[in-house]
């Protein structure tokens, strides 16, 4: 019964971890066995660096966030859930009596607890016990891969909800990483005619011109901007979805964007970017920024249950449990053709 | 060189027409072939009634709105078409110095000259003069019959539009007939995880089955609100489109409409409905009411293009014009499996 | 240390009831001695029919719900408020796990408990407890009795929050009741250049007309929608609030709409009203359903704070605790010149 | 019968200017003789830097853009004003034909001729001729002074109508100048409860603080957003103008904004300004930039005739029209006590 614990900066084990037994079951509570984990950005990052901003891995922490499983028991209040179903989790619990969670915006209350993110723990664990509310049952025809993809689709969801896509957009997702495919597959499910993904990776650009009508724009090779401007009339594109965190594609967010319409900034920014402040007055540009989700997972289970959005072309490989720590080094490498790694745990 | 007219109700001919020779082409206009119009429900109804409401057939009118053909010959001034283009024609022209059309709403200017409702004609004829502005160019893969449907597809997706569909919301479309069938395609496209949709035809629902995550229900023999409520834990559907023009229908379309939930009316009504006041205050539900649409043909045009939307499996039915009175014959017949007939104009 | 209590229908008395005893104070709660209590149209009805549609008064019930008071002691983890800090209170009491309350719609739970609505004791009694949550401090310049206004004036506040004023617009109240004042208040602060307000009461009007810039209307002798059109050009207000209750006025609430325009029901109906889709349409009407308010009660008391909104002039008599039940008789008598009465409780 | 000629930087003159005689009367404009001319920042520094951005004044130029005056005679299809009629101008003139105007955006379609901009001369002249759709009837007790300020309020309006406020938000205007104050008075019109006004100027707050419930900072003995979070709980304010211009100013946009809020850029840039991602990321800021305006001018018209707004305080010194050369040399020194500066036109 091992979890994957980042000891320090560089160095995982696979080994007994005493956390499960800290955990009590509470009346609102379900205890669920993991399944399936995907790898994060996030979690290679606290891997490789022992830190994301103010967030520093002081003592060892169990990696993993992106998770499915099965219920092992609920608790004495739990109504939606019994022994036996299996699930996907929403891995940030707020704190109920904030003013933001109170509005609906639970995303930004500040005292958001949020797996793998130090202090806590992560779930490549054996199993978690985690509030109902947070807790969600998949349809029979989602698979435990499947539902350990709706954390990341999360965010495309969330990203499309707060663009306010109308029926007919045409749509520019800037890179072509896990994020910018769950938001170009969240751009096209939402509304959108068509969308341009931007990238410098042939790899990922081919698998994103097979998720539906997608335009891939290798960056290295052509001009986004002036490749959509002809491409639309000089009109430019309705919405522009900011998936890559690198400051440079982000000083451009507006070139290719029409009057009237909106960029989304999704990708994380670790220093303050140049905003191009006349570009976007002149196009009266909305610019809406994204931090994570909230009230979106049962959404994209039921996206994924009906068929209006398919996850499977993004998960490109999937490690068993026991080569977790080999995983994340594959993970760090960064391998050009691949989007979503996923492990399997032990059942 | 015939055109269709309704010389009276009941009374259809193909005869010469002398409209067009009153038709100059101003600097801002093309002259159009007809190569596809579609027959809609208010076509069918002025043959068999010879009004709608305040608008009555005092003299001989040419049917048909729902076109699509090639440019002939273009004005001065057009910039964006040339002869020869492939197009489909908005058939609404608004005073464009009203306050509604300057205001971007111009489907609501009470001076909208509207093809084929009297005393303006319609387009069952072999040419056409029309405003640049609202004729809309075709990409290479949309034939002249889906272009015939942007007509009705347009109300659809302005519904959709009006509606804000969150992803993953869950929608009821109440009428599975042409209309109810394009918002059930636009619903879908436009962020639907399911659409539910209600009616008294099961080949119409068999129809409304194929389109994608769509549970039909047939009305004679199931309560929709009971069934929907207890398949969505009792909460009910996000939107609710009226599609049926029932009076009956439209008084219960708050009965499975969820908390914030809204109610987009696109059925036309002849009297006032009874609306449940109660029902809609416990649940504060937003009602929209929709007027055919406004700037959504060339998103259409987009969504057809790049597949985002199919609207062949729509077209049950194709006559050649020489056989239009009969077409017009059968659709006043309502069979029940057929969804929308269309006229290929002599080519 | 008397309530005032509806022992059955049109029988009132001041006595000792022991509810107090039961309130135990939770860790999240506080004690308030009341200080002021308006008298609602709904207590009035209570009084006079003994039920409000499924809701009856089966056994004795304290009444009252629109209150102010200072907080005697707070429990253990309160900390926002403190013993003496002067409050006014939210009657409505949400469950905090449903569905509507976590998507920020606390007003449409079904679960909500609020005071005086049978089996819920209303506050006309000497203390209660409440949750910290719902009991909001009052700035020093705000008296106990605008404090109690906050509670009505909390349903105009959400009325004018929901129908998205825009700067400028022009608005019409239908019914110069206490309610259709607040509204009136509500829409003027919040961008209105102008409101119009229709009542039969000219005594009610002139109190309307006092409120800024107010255009009232007597229905009895002029035509609503004639005088609106003929002074808009033609184009008729952006915002019509219902505030009468009144079937016969609901069913016109889209003849002086301008073509955009939002319709906000308010008043509570007990039967379906008839419902002018024709209208509604060719405007393409947005309709609003409001339902109480949510989130609105320290927005309402920061605006009293200010002076951005003035509710004093809608105050017109105060009736001392000891003389309630004559206050109920007075309430009963719907004088046509009062719009809020208020008690006051012994201190 | 002179005009004020900016000859080249730095050089303006009074003199008879050509200009009239080349403006025909076409069948939608009037005629009018001008009245009283505001004196813009626009118009300064086109007289002291010869540009602004990519427009450069390279033949001479009359200057002048916030106009109001008298109707002299109009079109032969003008039908809402006729001569005599007491007017104000809004000075942007779009291609009635753009995509952009077509959708009710005219303000952002990149073909708008605007007055004084070059080569597009402005109004410091006896006459001009405008369109109808643009030219606005003024109530009796508007006076010209009043009716010559729409136009900067037409900024603050139209920026307080993209903010979306709610009633009882709190607000901070970063900028006490002439647009900073219009947008103070828009905003407390709008609904906000309260607004913070900060600049580097005393005399310039203390005109704010008398236009309402406003509470002014003087950034150089205090920091805004302490204090803001301070007041607000730690909370921050719902809504964020900028309207400084400065870059130093515009990095700091989100240290004050609430969750879930909103900054409006107002303030042009000449250069790429620093944006917090980070700090707009975990509130999920929105972002709205503002061009001018859309649609408002009978609506700031509505709003000062009803008395919904009042700025008069912002006029704070009139020049006569022979004066005017040195107007704009006491506009060019920025006196800290002056907010608006009018001309007054010979009568």
């Amino acid at each position: 019964m091992e979890s994957l614990v980042l000891e320090r900066t560089k160095e995982l084990s696979l080994r007994d971890f005493p956390i499960e037994k800290e955990e009590t079951l509470g009346p609102h509570d379900v205890r669920i066995k993991l399944h399936t984990v995907g790898i994060c950005g996030s979690d290679v990052h606290y891997y490789t660096h022992g830190r994301i901003g103010p967030f520093v891995v002081n003592s060892p922490m169990i990696l993993g966030h992106e998770a499915s499983g099965a219920v092992l028991e609920v608790g004495a209040e739990v109504t939606s859930l019994k022994a036996g179903d299996r699930v996907c989790m929403e891995p940030g619990i707020p704190d109920p009596n904030s003013r933001a969670t109170r509005l609906g915006m639970y995303n930004v209350d500040p005292a958001v607890r949020f797996w793998a993110t130090p202090p806590v723990h992560g779930i490549l664990r054996p199993t978690c016990v985690h509030p109902e509310n947070f807790t969600f049952k998949l349809p029979d025809n989602v698979s435990f891969a499947e539902a350990a993809m709706v954390e990341p689709l999360a965010v495309g969801i969330h990203a499309a909800t707060k663009a306010r896509i109308k029926p007919g957009d045409v749509a520019l997702v800037m890179g072509a990483g896990p994020i910018g495919l769950v938001t170009a597959l969240a751009a096209l499910a939402s509304g959108c005619a068509r969308v341009y993904v931007s990238d410098l990776a042939d790899a990922k650009l081919e698998i994103a011109a097979g998720l539906g009508p997608v335009t891939p724009i290798n960056v290295t090779r052509e001009n986004v901007a002036e490749r959509i401007l002809k491409e639309t009339d000089g009109w430019g594109v309705e919405i522009i979805f900011e998936a890559t965190g690198s400051p440079k594609a982000a000083a451009t967010i507006f070139e290719a964007l029409c009057p009237g319409g909106c960029a989304v900034m999704i990708g994380g920014q670790s220093d303050p970017i140049a905003y191009d402040a006349g570009a976007a007055m002149v196009r009266e540009a909305r610019v809406e920024n994204i931090f994570r989700y909230a009230h979106v997972f049962p959404r994209c289970v039921a996206m994924i249950g009906s068929g209006a959005i398919d996850v499977k072309p993004l998960i490109t490989r999937t490690f068993p449990f026991k080569d977790s720590v080999h995983a994340f080094e594959v993970a760090a490498s960064a391998p050009p053709g691949d989007v979503k790694m996923q492990i399997e745990m032990p059942h």
